[in-house]
């Protein structure tokens, strides 16, 4: 384990909960910046002392007040430009029931076919959820490892001039 | 995502290779403390700017000299304790050599049979090598989540007073 590296910084882990209910999936509209107005899973950075599993489903129940049990890990997506991976989990609610906490403007569950791809917040988003509609409708939902580079002159706020390299799912 | 919490920490991420060759795989042993003279896979703090299998592929060319292709993603292991997850990739060797680099006094291919079990430094490389040979013995290598959490009342130094909890393999 290396330890030597003098300017050493760490990459942060973004944990959130893609929640199945119905054949539905539960999102919330951002009620902070950045990317106030726009569809999320409810995800946020995991904290010391908890597991990422702990970690997903207290954002969940901060930001849509729902009570999650964990079904399986989903993906793990790193960023390297922005020094991020988002480490996604399958929920499912507890209890049938959830509000916008104090982060989310609405939360509400979504049919694959009227996910709102357009408004979606972040291209973390935007992957995760093209690839679990992939493999709902493929029949099989798999475990994605992938990572997420953003293209050479894209500006920040264009979400979709990415490139999906080293995609494995298994 | 939340960001007001004051007294944030951040998790580390620790990523390494489980690195196959002829039903084998490649074991360091530490040359730096903690954990002298013990048995590890190549792993080490992830840094930014690179992916997670960058940062895999990057520990095992510096604590082994190998040269390797990551094959699949196989476990992540959150340690809440001590504020660390492990990212645990399979990965095959480039060309068919190794040899120790600065902080490894030996690298060497270890039959299942033969891995030391009783001289692993850490309670995570006890656990990715614990599953990867039931996984190989039963024919079906998974992905798998789980959480190590020490035993109350367990010595630092007691790499075997552990519990594994929320283990879910896909």
């Amino acid at each position: 384990m290396a330890m030597r590296r003098v300017h050493y910084e760490n990459p942060k882990m973004v944990v959130g909960c893609l929640v199945e209910h119905d054949n539905k999936v539960l999102l919330c509209r951002r009620k902070i910046e950045p990317a106030y107005g726009l569809w999320t899973l409810p995800a946020g950075y995991l904290e010391v002392g908890e597991s990422t599993a702990e970690g997903a489903s207290r954002e969940t129940l901060e930001e849509a007040c729902a009570d999650v049990e964990i079904v399986s890990p989903f993906a793990q997506l790193d960023i390297p430009l922005i020094g991020q991976s988002y480490i996604i989990f399958r929920a499912r609610l507890k209890t049938p029931n959830f509000s916008p906490g104090p982060e989310s403007l609405e939360c509400a569950l979504f049919a694959l076919d009227d996910i709102p791809f357009d408004s979606l917040a972040f291209s973390s988003i935007i992957v995760t959820l093209r690839m679990y509609t992939e493999d709902v409708r493929s029949g099989s939902i798999k475990f994605h490892y992938c990572t997420i580079n953003k293209r050479l002159g894209a500006s920040p706020s264009d979400l979709r001039s990415f490139d999906i390299d080293n995609h494995i799912a298994v």
